[in-house]
């Protein structure tokens, strides 16, 4: 596996962590996004060459909704970025890991994704991504 | 602020956790180290020009184990790299971020660190570190 894409936040307001996440991190956020298909209002900035990424709930059933009702605010996954994500997926599999997806499925920020239960990885959501390259 | 430096991620049984991110992530881990002064033992993984820190509690005392006590094995901290650790708790502590130390302290991975407070960064623990040059 390649390097950390990015970290991924729940947050209950976005306008509002952004602007702490800005102060922080000393740069502005570059991207926002809505992720309809998982129900989510997205906010990125840069650390170096990583991202962290904003999660926001834009309904009462996505799962960060879920997230934040069960453990509050902070961190909800950690990705890294694959160069093959359907070979990593295997191999992943092949070790033992439980995948929550059984095909990519469409990310934020023009990414396929696939995420391994916290079951299997001492309580951490991972995802996986790989960049989408339109030829 | 620079990249992200590590994940730190609080495990119950050290040598468990490395033999699972080394499958997961595909590599080797190629440091373990005691930081006698946070009562933690840890290992480091790499993934590209970032790592991962797996944290296991040395003693009862540790703040490690209070957290697995009352979370469970999770992400712990993320770490972010500075240029210059003093220069960034002054501008830190100027946008109002409630530091957990005055002074930088010695972390692992010969670093100086300091956190900032989960409660002023929306739930998340924030170690900001620089490595020691000796010169």
């Amino acid at each position: 596996m390649n390097k950390i894409e990015h970290i991924g936040i729940a947050v209950k307001s976005l306008s509002k962590a952004v602007s702490i996440y800005e102060q922080l991190l000393n740069t502005s956020c570059y991207k926002t996004e809505t992720v309809v298909s998982e129900q989510v209002n997205t906010a990125f900035l840069k650390a170096g060459d990583n991202k962290v990424e904003l999660l926001e709930a834009a309904s009462e059933d996505s799962a960060i909704a879920k997230f934040l009702e069960k453990k509050g605010e902070g961190i909800h996954h950690i990705a890294f970025a694959v160069d093959d994500i359907l070979e990593e997926m295997e191999r992943l599999k092949a070790n033992g890991f439980v995948l929550l997806n059984d095909v990519p499925k469409k990310g934020a920020d023009n990414k396929m994704v696939c995420f391994v239960h916290p079951k299997s990885t001492n309580g951490v959501l991972i995802e996986i991504c790989q960049e989408i390259k339109w030829i």
